[in-house]
C-alpha cells in the first residue's frame, strides 16, 4: 500500500467539511482540511448563523417599536442603529469560526488555507492565498465545497445594487427600499429582517406562493403575516428585467395583474444556489457531474474510487444539517462503522421568518397526489395558552398521518419557535412513531409543543382543546 | 341498573376536571362538571398561564432595559407600567376560561356553578353561590378539586403582606422589596418576574439549592444566573419568624452564616401545596385519604366503587400535564378503551425562570445513588450557534443514559427555551430511544435542539462541536 500524507483530505471547511474532518480525527485518522476562508463555510460565516443573529435583532426591534405599549413599556425618541445588528452578526460568525479552529486543534485536524483542487484519485493541489501551490496525497479525498448563489440569466451580480445574501448581511447603509427576487427561505428571511428594520420591501416569486416548497397552508399563513407587516408580495410573477439606475435598480415584473416596475435601492437575488465547482477539478480528472453537481451514490461515493462528495455540492436540499449528517455518515462508513442511510423523505427544513416555518415529510398536496390514504390534524396557536402568554398566536401545527397505521408522514408548522418543535417530529419519524404515541406522550404544560400533541389529537378526533 | 342524572359527574373544572369532562363527552357520555369559579382551575386562572404571561413580560422589560444597546436600540425616558402586564395576564386567563366554556358547549358538557361535595357513591351535592343546594347522581364520580397553597406553621396568609401566588399575580402596586419563602418552581418564577420588573427580591430555601428537586447542575446554574441579576439567595436557610410591621413584614431567617432579618413590603409564601379537600366529603362518606390527599390505585380508583380521583388532589407531582393525562386515562378506562399506565418515573417538569429549567427522569445524583451504570453527556449553550445568535448562552443540556444499552434515563436542561426542547425527550423516553438514535436523528440547524443531539454525542464520545 502506498504511503500518503494523510488518511483523509477534506476539500472545504463548511458544515460537511469540518464535520467530516473532526469525525475522521475522532476515529484516529490523519486528516487535512483545505479551506480558503474562515472555517465554518457559508453556513457559519455567511448563512445560517449570521442571518439568525440579524433576524433575532429584527424581531426585537419590531417588538420594541410596534408592541412595547402592550407590555407596559414606553419611551421617547426611539432610535435604531442599523450598523449594530450587522456588527453583532459578524462578531458571532467570527467567534464560531474560531471555535471550529479550536476544535481542529483539539482533535488534531490540520488546516491548509487555500483553494483545494482534485488533482487525481489520491491527490489534492492547494492554491494558497500567496499564489504558491502545494500538493498533498491521501487515501481518501472528500469534496465538500458547498454551493454559491445563482442569478437570473442576463443579470449581473455586482455586489452593490444587485446583491446576494452575502452582501445583504453586511450592507453599510440600510436601504430605504429593497427588492427581493425569489421567495425561498433566504429571500423570505431577508424580507423579514429588512421589513422589521423599517426598509420598504418588495418580494417577487415566480411560483404560486412564498416558500413554494412548503405545505400550501403554511405559505398562505406566511403571506398573511407578511402582508400585515407591510411587505409587498408579488407571487406568480416573473422578473423580466433588472436595470441599474443612477439611484439603484429598476425591475420590470410580469404580475398576474399585468406588468409593473419596481424601483429600489438594492435588489437581492435569492433565486437559489448551484454547486461550487470553481477550480475544483484539475484538467484530465474525470469527475462525473449531474446538473451542475457532483454525482454520488448513496454512500456519497463519486465515480472515482476513494473520492467522495457530500453537502451542497452534491445538490439539493442544500441544508447544513443534511451536509453535516452526510459527512458523518460518509466518514464513519470509510472507517468501517455500521451506518444507517439518511432518509431523504424526512429531511427537516426551517425558515426563520416571523412567524417561523418548520416542516418535514410530505405536504398534504403531495400526499394526496400520491393517493395516500391520510388523516390530517391541524391545531392553531390562537388557542394555545403558551402562545397567548407570549403574545404570539399566529400559525398552527399540521400533522399528516397514514390512515391505516397512524404513521407520521408529514409535519408542517408555522408560528413562534416552531423550529424548536421540529426535533420531536424528526425523532418521531425516525422511530416510526404513531399518532397514538404522539397523543399519549406527556407534553409539558404550558408549552407550544403541546400543539403537536393536540394536532395529532385532531387527526384522531380526540383533541381536548379544539 | 338504576337511572342516574348523568353518566359522569366531575367535581372540579381544572386541567384534570375539564379534560375528563370533554373526553367523556367525546366518548358519548352525559357529563356534568361542577366548578365554583371560572373553568380552567388554578392552572389556567391562577397558575401556569397567567404566570407565563407575567414572566414573558418581565423578560421583555429586562431585555429592553438592560440589553437594548447590544441590539442597536436606544431611547430616552424609559417607563414601565407595572399594571399593564398584570392586566394583560388577567385578560389572557379570562379569554382561556371562556375558551373552556366554549368547548363545554361544543361537546355538550353541562357546567354547574358551585362547590361540589361527594354525598355518596353516586351522589354529588352542589352548594351554589346563591346559598341553595342541588343534588345530582351519576354512574361515575370523578374528583379533581386540585390543590391550594400551604403556609408555614404559625404564619397566617393575610393576602396583603403575607401572600400566595394568587395575590402575587394581581398586586395593584409593585412592591419595592419582596421576600419569597420557598425556591420551588413557583417561588423561583415570581423571584424572576419581580426582579425583572425592578423589585428587590430575597428568596429563602430550606434545602441546599434553588429548585432542590432538579439536577444539582441545573440548580447551581440557576443560582449563578439569579445572583448575576441581583436576586438575593439564601439556601440552607430556615425562616423562623414572619412578623407584620407597620410597613410590611419582617422575617427572621437562620442562615448558614447565622441569623439575619429581612424586611420587605410583602412576603410570598411558596412552600408548596396541599390537596383541596374543603367541603369535599359529606359527613358519613368514608373516602380514604393518605397524607392529606385522596388515595387511589393506578387506575385512579378510590376506595369507593365508581368514585375516582386525579390531578393535584391525589398528591405530587402537582403538575397540570400530569393531571390532564391522568384524567384522560381515567375516563378512557371507564369507557372501556385500552389505556397505557402513566410512567411516573418520566414526568416532565418545567420552570419558566430566565434561564428556563426543564427535566425528566433521574437526576445524576439519584442515578448514582441507585448504583446505575451511566454515561452522562453535557453540552453548553455557550457554543451553540443558535444560542449565540439569540444572545442567550447561559445553560446546557445534560442527558443521562444507561451505559449498557444506551437507554435515556434522565434529561436535565437549563437555558433559553429549553421547555420547548423537552417534548423530544418525552417522546424519546416513551419510545425507549437510545443514545445512538438521538445522535443520528437529523436535528435541524441552527436550533437549540441540536444541543440535545450534541449532548448525546458527548455521552458517546462523538460530539462534533465539543
Amino acid at each position: 500500500m502506498p504511503t500518503y500524507n494523510f488518511d483523509i483530505i477534506v476539500i472545504g471547511g463548511g458544515p460537511a467539511g469540518y464535520a467530516a474532518a473532526i469525525r475522521g480525527a475522532q476515529l484516529k485518522k490523519r486528516v487535512l482540511c483545505v479551506e480558503k476562508e474562515n472555517l465554518g463555510g457559508t453556513c457559519l460565516n455567511w448563512g445560517c448563523i449570521p442571518t439568525k443573529a440579524l433576524l433575532d435583532a429584527g424581531a426585537f426591534v419590531r417588538k420594541v417599536r410596534d408592541h412595547a405599549g402592550e407590555w407596559g413599556i414606553s419611551y421617547d425618541n426611539l432610535t435604531i442603529d442599523f450598523a449594530k445588528p450587522i456588527a453583532r452578526s459578524r462578531a458571532i460568525a467570527q467567534k464560531l469560526a474560531k471555535g471550529i479552529a479550536h476544535l481542529f486543534n483539539k482533535y488534531g485536524v490540520k488546516h491548509e488555507v487555500g483553494v483545494g483542487q482534485l488533482a487525481g484519485a489520491h491527490k489534492v493541489r492547494v492554491k494558497k492565498n500567496d499564489g504558491t501551490t502545494a500538493e498533498f496525497t491521501a487515501e481518501h479525498i472528500l469534496i465538500a465545497t458547498g454551493a454559491k448563489p445563482r442569478t437570473l440569466p442576463g443579470v449581473e451580480l455586482d455586489g452593490k445594487t444587485v446583491i446576494t445574501s452575502r452582501e445583504a448581511m453586511t450592507l453599510e447603509k440600510q436601504p430605504k427600499k429593497m427588492a427581493v427576487i425569489g421567495a425561498g427561505a433566504i429571500g423570505c428571511e431577508f424580507a423579514d429582517f429588512y421589513n422589521a428594520m423599517g426598509t420598504e420591501v418588495h418580494i417577487i416569486e415566480l411560483l404560486d406562493h412564498l416558500l413554494p416548497i412548503e405545505d400550501e397552508d403554511c405559505s398562505i399563513q406566511l403571506e398573511r403575516s407578511f402582508a400585515k407587516r407591510g411587505i409587498n408580495i408579488y407571487t406568480k410573477s416573473k422578473t423580466d428585467r433588472v436595470e441599474k439606475t443612477p439611484n439603484g435598480v429598476k425591475l420590470t415584473v410580469a404580475t398576474p395583474k399585468g406588468p409593473i416596475t419596481i424601483e429600489a435601492d438594492v435588489c437581492l437575488m435569492a433565486v437559489g444556489v448551484a454547486g461550487n465547482l470553481d477550480d475544483l477539478i484539475a484538467p484530465g480528472v474525470n469527475l462525473a457531474l449531474e446538473k451542475g453537481h457532483i454525482k454520488v451514490d448513496k454512500s456519497y461515493r463519486t465515480n472515482i474510487e476513494n473520492v467522495w462528495a457530500m453537502g451542497d455540492v452534491i445538490g439539493p436540499p442544500w441544508l447544513a444539517h443534511v451536509a453535516h449528517h452526510e459527512a458523518v455518515h460518509c466518514v464513519e462508513h470509510i472507517c468501517g462503522l455500521k451506518v444507517h442511510s439518511i432518509d431523504y423523505n424526512a429531511i427537516p427544513g426551517c425558515t426563520y421568518t416571523h412567524p417561523q416555518v418548520a416542516s418535514l415529510g410530505l405536504t398534504e398536496k403531495k400526499a394526496r397526489e400520491a393517493k395516500r390514504d391520510i388523516r390530517v390534524g391541524k391545531f392553531p396557536f390562537s388557542v394555545s395558552g403558551r402562545a397567548l402568554a407570549a403574545g404570539e398566536t399566529e400559525g398552527f401545527v399540521k400533522l399528516i398521518f397514514d390512515a391505516k397505521y397512524g404513521e407520521l408522514i408529514g409535519a408542517h408548522m408555522i408560528g413562534e419557535n416552531v423550529t424548536e418543535l421540529l426535533a420531536e417530529l424528526v425523532l418521531a419519524k425516525q422511530l416510526e412513531a404513531t399518532e397514538e404515541e404522539i397523543i399519549t406522550a406527556m407534553h409539558p404544560h404550558p408549552t407550544l409543543s403541546e400543539a403537536v400533541m393536540e394536532s395529532a389529537g385532531v387527526a384522531g378526533g380526540r383533541a381536548i382543546h379544539l
